[in-house]
């Protein structure tokens, strides 16, 4: 799986995490055991016991311990052993790997790299429930397809002409535009007017503004807003402050996590700034996404499928791809420097 | 997969394949769209968009033309591509395959070998629809099973006194009975009398003559007639003249399409000829068929699935077997010649 | 499949056996149908056609032959095809393996490995439903896991504490006792008092005493009983007479065949003696073990879930795998001396 290792996951919403309840979550096709103890303190550890591989899943949490309950070996928060039922040695090396975590924006993060490199400020800004300025409503998706294809699908808009008719009534305005793409530290940034369009966000015509980041290891950050017609052709297709905008101000947070070979699970969240909306607003965007990523879900799986039948795949790029081929070369660069022994472990991350 | 490439192969009915409306097939594990315009003319194309691989059987059609409808490249019925949104160049080796197809006798036929052998005259004399001296039924069914199975199921009717004692009533005479085999340039001909039988087609004792042939890349076309008891002897069993017939002229047309490895698809007509049945008898002989197939199927994926867990698998060969053998071999001939770069190209189709 | 070849495995009840109908059933991945005649006896042979490789098991029995119901061909129960029909001569070499088959204690027994070795004095004494001492109930679980996984469980039942504690309602006793193991010829006998105990077996503290063999190929024969507190004291922890049992003397035995790679079918009985307990309380028994093997099932198919995506899996044994450790042993000397041309085929038997 040609991944980034050293960035951070999401493994899943906070909001669906009860306490003592240990989780499983495949990430990078690595078995990983998420827990909450009652003081809210999150552990991810190897989910596979050392004594003989059953699923630490299964298991009991006793305060921040997590006990097998096959055979009773009973770890703490750092996966040292600490308890083997009947025996009094327990061996120095009975230990499963322990992941660095993080909540955040209502999303548990995962480090799927060197623990000594795990950077709490490196976890993208994306937008929770916690944060009062937006009304949002969340989903998730499990695909049958490659991360990847799902990180492609997003870092080019121009299929929202062909796969979104139905859904966010795109015109064929978006495969002809080309956004301004600029690179960032650890992703790429997408702007674009969409000029004197009407569209799921106005009836009426309007400019549209829309700006997202999409940053390692797949995650999407997007806002924008509407103005009227004339707007972008004034500011020279610059980018509008968006506290001008007359409407349709919204925020959408994604992201994709490769779970295994050839799957990967969608998280998302999307809803109005509380100035521009209300829940109502928020549940009927909702529905709008559901009937959307259904849409992607259906032609990213068969792209899948066609790939899996493919003895050698090669993709025919176009000028549409920019983004996706930026972000490419900056995947697979960080993931060379990784496996590279001859970069120092800190500057492998900074990269 | 060892099959026949220079060969026609039915795709489906042409009854279900309504206008502009993109389907895919698979034959001999390549993937293909076949779709119809409004003035009747059918393309097949590989069904892989070069940009990115997505299935154009999702697609849309225009005229005779065919959009992906993830990123909305155009492709022209030659699977060139015409159109890319948002960009001026279109490279000259934007294209997928296109496989020569023909529609007839109901049946979409897709030749899978070098276009430039396709020769319509190759095209299987099966009997369709549109042919005015029979009243047809239709059906087909996916096998989890090499079409070779189905094919060497087809080509050794001795089976029919083990497999079809409840369908269609065989008696063991169908075992013993040793039929006239003899090689066509595509296939085998198998000619039998059975004496003095009743069964599927009277209830009165009469002789049964029946004759097939079996020709690449899979297709049987079989007909034949009741006689009075003593028929076969005064003629010596050689053929009768069909208009002689006192009952049960019926004809089936039934062809076997290697989809994927280890899957097939089976396509089967069956009906009397109009001056001896009716729409009713035609229903009946489908109730038959429809049990007998169910047989056939049950048997040959039961074998398939031994097969597939056996190291090394090897056949014994019986006298019931000659059919069998005989097209084997041309199939195996052909092949050979097929990969055989020594040859030029007309000779290998003409071989 | 690291499994002895030279001793009997369970293929099935007696009772699921009805006259002249052929079954199949995999052992060791081989495919073998077994059938009954009207008289009794049973027959075991490869359950595959040396004609085209069709299973014998969708055959038709006559008499004791079986007839291949693809194409005719009889065999006898010798595995030697005796009939081809329409052909006259019938290969010396047209013949299927035969495996000797024993039934007895209710169950069929077949013996995978050598047939010059097959020794009816290694069927394990199991307890059947024809011996008057014990009412017994039964049933069959079909395992997503290696065999050996299931071994592993039966033979360390540390794992009541932590698996069992809703059906068994084991306390962590059963962790922190550690059993007297001694090794038998062709297996391990695992001996406990579990002293001071409620549970199943009674709601009233007591000793309980248990004791089981766990036998070649993978078969557990457990009975046990309960006695005042303060009898394992007193007998200086020696094991009891079990005629002098209070309560709770039972019977189980249990049969773990390894089907094909990965799976397993798990058979059990198990019941009170006649003079403690009746036909109600099998049942209840029954109810328990119902809840129990689901139990093991779930934690057992998990671990192989988990052994199945570690590259390397290794597992670190703990003070209570004494007795998996020796039957692994056991195993592995066998297996090899299996797979050893050196020795002479009796002593491989015998060793």
């Amino acid at each position: 799986m040609h991944y980034v290792r050293n960035a951070w996951y999401v493994a899943g919403w906070e909001q669906d995490l009860p306490a003592a309840t240990p989780t499983p979550i495949s990430i990078l096709d690595e078995l990983i055991v998420i827990w909450r103890t009652a003081d809210g303190t999150v552990t991810a550890l190897e989910d596979r016991c050392v004594h003989r591989l059953a699923p630490l899943s299964l298991g009991r949490c006793e305060g921040d311990r997590l006990r097998c309950m096959y055979h009773g070996l009973l770890f703490d928060a750092e996966g040292q052993v600490v308890e083997i039922p009947g025996q009094d040695l327990i061996p120095r090396d009975a230990r499963v790997r322990r992941y660095p975590v993080i909540v955040r924006h209502s999303w548990l993060w995962v480090w799927m790299g060197d623990p000594a490199l795990a950077d709490a400020d490196l976890v993208p800004p994306a937008v929770g429930f916690d944060n009062p300025r937006y009304i949002l409503g969340r989903g998730q998706l499990d695909y049958a397809a490659e991360a990847r294809l799902i990180n492609d699908n997003l870092l080019d808009f121009s299929h929202l002409s062909y796969v979104h008719t139905a859904s966010f009534g795109a015109s064929e305005t978006w495969a002809r535009s080309r956004p301004k793409i600029s690179t960032l530290e650890r992703g790429v940034r997408i702007e674009r007017w969409i000029e004197n369009e009407q569209g799921m966000h106005s009836p009426e015509p309007n400019d549209r503004w829309s700006t997202y980041d999409f940053l390692l290891p797949g995650v999407l950050l997007m806002t924008g807003g509407n103005y009227p017609v004339g707007t972008a052709a004034r500011l020279g297709h610059a980018p509008p402050d968006l506290e001008d905008a007359l409407s349709g101000v919204t925020f959408t947070s994604q992201a994709v996590t490769p779970t295994r070979p050839g799957q990967a699970r969608y998280f998302f969240s999307w809803g109005p700034r509380t100035d521009m909306g209300d829940a109502a607003l928020a549940e009927k965007l909702m529905g709008i996404a559901a009937k959307a990523f259904a849409e992607d879900k259906a032609i990213i799986e068969a792209q899948q499928r066609v790939i899996d039948r493919t003895p050698d795949p090669r993709i025919m790029p176009t000028t549409a791809d920019k983004a996706v081929t930026l972000f490419s070369r900056l995947v697979d660069r960080l993931v060379r420097a990784e496996s590279s022994p001859a970069l120092p472990a800190r500057q492998r991350a900074a990269h």
